[in-house]
């Protein structure tokens, strides 16, 4: 079950530029994260009960570096909360969807995320993500 | 001050077959709207406090047919809930900031509108937004 958004994730060329254009359009700074395995840092802003992920490439064989290449800074994904990212991913893939992670991997802050192709959506990309579930 | 993430555009070609695909995925059909100034049709859809906002040209020489041309299908924009669009208008041009819009205009459900000239964020098109205010 989608249960709100999340975060968008925009791509930025200049991280603290981005950072201060954001604070000065008057949403509220949370902090920077760098995600290694994405060869990005991001920072986050507070918007009601969702958040804005500014995602700067930190390597030219980032992912990100790439989409700035072909598109200039722009929105680059939009991610939506669900319960379970596991159980989505399979309840996606059974009405048809494609997926471009068919098992959750790890984003920043700890959460378990899967991006769905954006072919899925013709030409959108969303991304569904949960908390990283208790170990009990 | 900004409240909460309003709603996402994303420009689509086919606005029926969009809706579809958004309900698969889970989202909460709204309904659909004419905006005749933009010369698109929308279809809005729930997710948690924001919506998404599907956008489909009724018109060649619509925005969003331009923008399909451009880019495809893809986001468009993002809307941040303001309490008064009118004074965030003069508070984002007393900052140094370009309005696409210096005025608040009509938007989807009698919304009042203005958009920022996506140069502003680098890139990325934000509109604010707001319900009309009551005429006391």
């Amino acid at each position: 079950m989608i249960k709100k958004i999340d975060h968008l994730g925009i791509a930025v060329t200049d991280l603290q530029e981005a950072i201060e254009i954001y604070k000065n359009i008057g949403l509220e700074f949370v902090g920077t994260e760098v995600v290694d395995e994405q060869k990005v840092e991001t920072a986050f802003f507070r918007v009601g009960e969702s958040y804005f992920e500014l995602l700067a490439a930190t390597d030219p064989s980032s992912p990100i570096a790439k989409f700035i290449e072909k598109n200039g800074g722009r929105m680059h994904h939009i991610a939506l909360a669900v319960d379970d990212v596991e159980a989505e991913i399979e309840r996606l893939l059974g009405l048809g969807f494609d997926m471009i992670d068919k098992s959750p991997r790890r984003g920043a802050h700890g959460n378990l995320i899967a991006f769905m192709h954006p072919k899925a959506t013709k030409g959108t990309l969303l991304e569904i993500c949960c908390k990283e579930k208790p170990s009990v």
